[in-house]
């Protein structure tokens, strides 16, 4: 059976993915004769995000591989033949097939620079039709990765520069390609690692993740784990009984902790000692399926003990609800205590994970209490970038043909400065950037020198 | 010069787009035997979007279209191996390779249906390695769809059956896919057309759109339009001096609606009058550029009585900016009067589109003030879905081996009810549905019928 594809856009149809007002406006400028005029569009955004004063500009890379590729095959001008009123003339779609990007010039911030509002984020020079053509794409390319990278920068502000952050939103994103943005932005934004595996592929970032509840609750018993041998990490010959192992180490936790052991839930206890069988060199699991205090943490520590007796460091736990701060203190006191007790060092490395639904709020909170935290995973509030979901960049004719151009809006917010523009930064005498809130530029065409400070008193 | 391309997701690395976890889960349960045990997951929300009561279910067909298509190539495999510790038996690489979804059974709604919080929207059984590796991708493709679906639906419910609406999200979606998928769903979920060329030829969505401020912005004087020739709609021989006529129909608005002419933008004319050379028979413009009622009116008047000279019939305007609602009335009303005046038929049926960062609390607003609107155009709020960017679907396992599964977590909220349910509508004697706050499922496990109510009460 044949019923089409996933709808993933193909790089090959990324002319078509525009709106149609840019090709009825791009024949209103040929049928007048204006098709090749010298034309300047500024992208640039009104307000940085998140009711913050800084963006990370980025889309860039993503924006000069589009315009290397920007051509119309038959098939799209056949399409757009068909959808464009039939009184337009034949030999628009003959011009069409001739038009590539090869005389635009574009002027940008490098990727990643922090911006300003109102400042132009590029500068698209070229024949007028050309240049129109190119907005919307140039839009969906800059917004989105630019918000993006924003709100991870942000996110890696409040964490302080010692958490390690891995983004874990592709269940979240605006589909598949949406995740795969987000990955991709957020690294540049400042995190540490994805969970997103075609964004490590893709992009040489790093993924991670090891196990979530559905793992842990899919077993019961420990008759579950078939095979119940593990080689020492020395090599030797041999497995050992690690579920055995296991069993007599979660005795010994949960008498120091004060544990009544039927607390602890046993089909957890398969999962984890499975999990270490298979991963005995990376042994980190999630400890809250069933309670963490009471099940969880004794399950961890008796399975990280009986690798500790073969010769394994287990690597840590994750939590995915409740209060984490607390809980990472707690958790750390257990560590503390089991490595203490039972001479066992590799407790004094454990990493502590945490996620839960973790936005900036909640993170700046959490990170203001006391906590033992390592690594923070974010998922839906980074990617989905809640506070704010959208940049709001726009494209503005500033000239053409040298000669400034204006749109005054019934908004007087909306209204553009006309004219070529060029970006300042400004020092004091120190050697400190001027406040972020006073950008300059400077307006080609009135000879001002302006800041968002002027513009908006 | 090749730096490569826009990284937009391709087809066939769809079984990589996925979390890191889920390979390392489906190796532990490769590792202890128990890959191929009969498993059941089931894919629900906790609250419906929006602080609403509804969801509409989609993403089904691209869920069935990626199911079929699930394979992992030997490229694939060998970057998981890479990213895979080194410990894990290559073995396990072997076994992935002869992987495919042809064991696994989905059940579902169908695309489109109204659903609510805690129903399973897809049921998945299979083999525990294969339902655990497709979690990701299908919460991927489920949880963007329903909700830009659902909240196209609640633009809908808001504007009424009569008003049009217009989706041109494009440039503010996350990346080209995030685009694509925007439009299908908002397709799907009550509006009318896209401005996506692209969404356009995928899926056969009318497409619409005609002209920006740029446009307009591009013309400063008269002498811009090079060809002022139009020909009359009968066909007749010899064109008109399209520019003077209008020129000369400017005078006589401005005149009726006691508006200097010198207040209007000669650049605007200029553009509208190209426009209605180029499109004589779709003749929409925007009319904010400069000044609405001292400029883009009279303007758009003048043009549309010099089409009717010569047999054409104009479409309409559209504002971006103001008071909506207000400039409705106030157009509809010199509308009318030119209509009169002049006795021009077309002006009484004049479409007013409008657009300018519609939110569904400003469309509330907008509808229930009087207004004289046809056509509404919402982008940002409305794939971005600002209220609520995202959907927080999530994939439990709910059974293995017939056996009822259960996560209790520290969050009561995120514990799952185990075992395999099936979902009834219950309606009351009179025929009518229960309210959509009471659904009610049965636990197959437990024989219960629950209710949201039940559960959260």
């Amino acid at each position: 059976m044949d019923i089409g594809r996933v709808s993933v856009v193909d790089v090959m149809e990324l002319p078509l993915l525009n709106d149609l007002y840019q090709f009825t406006m791009a024949y209103g400028y040929w049928r007048s004769g204006r098709h090749r005029e010298a034309a300047e569009f500024e992208l640039f955004f009104r307000e940085a995000p998140f009711n913050g004063c800084f963006t990370l500009f980025c889309g860039l890379e993503e924006t000069l591989r589009f315009l290397l590729d920007f051509r119309f095959s038959s098939a799209d001008l056949e399409y757009l033949a068909s959808v464009l009123p039939p009184s337009v003339d034949r030999r628009f779609f003959d011009y069409l097939e001739t038009v590539d990007a090869s005389e635009v010039t574009l002027a940008a911030f490098p990727e990643g620079s922090v911006v300003f509002p109102r400042e132009p984020l590029m500068k698209v020079r070229g024949p007028l039709l050309v240049v129109q053509l190119l907005e919307t794409t140039l839009l969906c390319l800059v917004n989105y990765a630019s918000l993006v990278a924003t709100n991870a920068a942000r996110f890696r502000l409040v964490a302080g520069p010692d958490k390690r952050l891995l983004e874990m939103g592709l269940r979240r994103a605006q589909g598949p390609d949406g995740g795969l943005s987000a990955s991709k932005y957020c690294y540049i934004g400042g995190f540490d690692c994805t969970s997103n595996v075609l964004a490590g592929r893709r992009f040489g970032i790093p993924v991670a993740g090891t196990v979530a509840h559905s793992y842990v609750a899919s077993f019961t018993s420990t008759d579950e784990v078939q095979d119940q041998a593990l080689q020492p990490a020395s090599g030797q010959e041999g497995g050992v009984d690690f579920l055995s192992l296991s069993q007599s180490w979660l005795a010994k936790v949960c008498h120091l902790l004060q544990i009544p052991p039927q607390s602890t839930n046993p089909g957890e206890l398969a999962a984890f000692v499975s999990y270490a069988i298979a991963f005995p060199l990376n042994f980190l699991v999630v400890v809250d399926t069933y309670s963490v205090m009471m099940s969880g943490i004794p399950n961890f520590c008796a399975v990280a003990l009986a690798l500790q007796d073969l010769g394994y460091t287990a690597v840590g736990v994750r939590l995915d609800s409740g209060d984490l701060a607390r809980q990472s203190v707690e958790i750390r006191r257990i560590f503390k205590l089991c490595g203490e007790r039972f001479e066992a060092p590799c407790f004094g490395t454990l990493s502590i994970a945490v996620s839960n639904n973790i936005s900036e709020k909640s993170l700046k909170l959490l990170t203001r209490e006391e906590n033992k935290i390592d690594v923070i995973g974010v998922g839906t509030h980074l990617v989905t970038c809640t506070l704010q979901p959208s940049l709001g960049c726009v494209y503005k004719l500033v000239q053409v043909n040298n000669q400034p151009r204006i749109k005054i809006s019934e908004d007087q917010e909306k209204s553009t400065i006309p004219g070529s523009k060029a970006v300042y930064r400004l020092y004091n005498c120190s050697g400190e950037h001027l406040p972020a809130t006073h950008p300059c530029w400077f307006s080609v065409c009135t000879g001002l020198l302006l800041t968002t400070h002027y513009w908006t008193s």
